[in-house]
């Protein structure tokens, strides 16, 4: 099935995507095939509140990417993506145009129902794609949440996408989006507040380190709908990785995410350990204590983790 | 301190919730003491996406605890929130008749930072408060992200927030709020779109379990800046209240709620231990190995566990 994908069979790709999707040995299975092969793929995110446009821009930047014959996948973790399947119906026949491309990957990604969640699960759909030929994947994740901001951290370049209008700088930064963009865009920058947000963004720049660093993430402005700035949204994406490549920033930035990786990976092989410490006749006692309020739910762990930490 | 925070103390309150907040052995010491007296109160959730008025309706229902003379303790954990500092002057305004209240306690929680995260914090903040003597505690959470969503199905009664227009209650339904809604409630009613937002919502609660079981979740209106529909919406909380206490359902989620925890608990330990085991000299050979890709993580993580899964 590895080799098919990586000849071009799609349904391969995609039931390869399932396995990483499920977690657990399958997944294991992929990761193990993918990995001495990953190294070559582009992460370019794609973060922003939902509604932000961060569907369409991707839209426009898969055109980019096709533009110069290169190929490029798409991975959508947004509930409210039309990737994932919300779309109204504009987007969808947008969507549609790339859909039948044989250039283009998309593929949804639900944010549940994974044995060690999304945070594991991202790295190693990017490393399977990387590993089967693809020399672009562009991740969309909407940036509110604990797991989904550090999921949009993840990618190689990360795109912050905020709205114009009071305050929406602001809640980026608050949600954690600050720390982890490359580049800033202003999405629908044709309304009302567009100049107003970019000064607020200088501001928080200005105020943050990431305004201090070798690369200060610029600030643009686009109206994905019609297509303005998006060329320029692109170019500013190449600009970063010209410099993540040169600079070392590439490689460290990598290097530092396996090292992440493998710790969540020990994490969630003992959270496994967990769930058979988790049953039993002595477990069934210690819940009923604690439901009876006579034990504290750490006294109990206690003692359930007695041989393990032993 | 917390004897002084049941006897009224708020400054000892909110460092009893700092040390929640911040996890670790503080957070544990809150925990067996609050364990015992934590039966009390009663949690009402609100949860919906960005913008969409939790912070104004939450307004609005503390008024309607407060007319009645009870005591009320609000958990914010939407980085949107006013409550967390991120109002616009007018939400800002209407939240400082309350904070003055002494009757009221408004509580704040980063979403990020704390050891075991959310789905921890919250229920044992919500414990904490109850065990000096709070009746009823607010969770105001963002209804985006794998970790919000977890948190938002945590309280006794879930109250999901929507507005009117073309999917909201469909991403609703793919961020997983239609499983934890107890109450649906369209918030700014006055605009276009109300009555086909109802209508999604009543199609899709037909075609779901939740719309044939004992109790279906009322769909109610509001308009919470000028206070429309709001006292409705606390008699629903209430009526939902009534229905969790008599047939037994608050008795039964309370406890798979506990067993829940415990599990996650026993999973953070774990995780703990797996700090202590990802060090050292062969840790770091290995995490050099997989950076240069001769190893993948997997099988990295086989070897660091051995002494664990003996």
């Amino acid at each position: 099935m590895f080799e098919a994908a990586g000849a071009g069979d799609r349904v391969a790709l995609a039931r390869l995507l399932s396995l990483v999707e499920r977690g657990g040995d399958g997944a294991r299975e992929v990761a193990r095939l993918a990995h001495p092969w990953a190294g070559g793929a582009y992460a370019v995110g794609l973060t922003g509140a939902p509604g932000s446009g961060k569907s369409t821009l991707t839209s426009g930047l898969i055109g980019c990417v096709r533009a110069v014959d290169q190929r490029v996948a798409v991975v959508a973790i947004d509930p409210s993506s039309p990737f994932t399947g919300g779309a109204i119906l504009g987007d969808r026949v947008r969507m549609q145009a790339h859909a039948t491309d044989p250039g283009v990957f998309i593929r949804s990604m639900a944010s549940r129902g994974n044995l060690g969640g999304l945070a594991l699960a991202v790295p190693e759909a990017v490393r399977l794609l990387a590993a089967v030929g693809l020399p672009w994947v562009l991740v969309e994740t909407v940036g509110v949440g604990q797991v989904e901001v550090e999921v949009a951290g993840q990618a190689d370049t990360t795109v912050v996408v905020v709205n114009p209008g009071w305050g929406d700088a602001v809640q980026a930064a608050k949600a954690g989006l600050l720390e982890v963009a490359d580049v800033f865009v202003i999405n629908k920058a044709d309304r009302r507040g567009a100049e107003e947000t970019a000064r607020d963004l200088v501001q928080m720049l200005d105020l943050s380190e990431l305004g201090h660093e070798a690369w200060r993430p610029p600030i643009l402005s686009t109206v994905a709908t019609d297509g303005t700035g998006v060329v320029e949204l692109w170019d500013a994406v190449l600009a970063h990785r010209a410099y993540a490549e040169s600079s070392g920033q590439l490689a460290e930035r990598r290097s530092f995410r396996l090292r992440e990786e493998l710790r969540e990976i020990v994490a969630l092989r003992l959270g496994w350990r967990a769930r058979e410490i988790c049953s039993g006749e002595r477990w069934d006692q210690l819940t009923d204590e604690v439901v009876a309020r006579s034990t504290d739910p750490w006294t109990a762990a206690d003692e359930m983790l007695a041989p393990v930490d032993a």
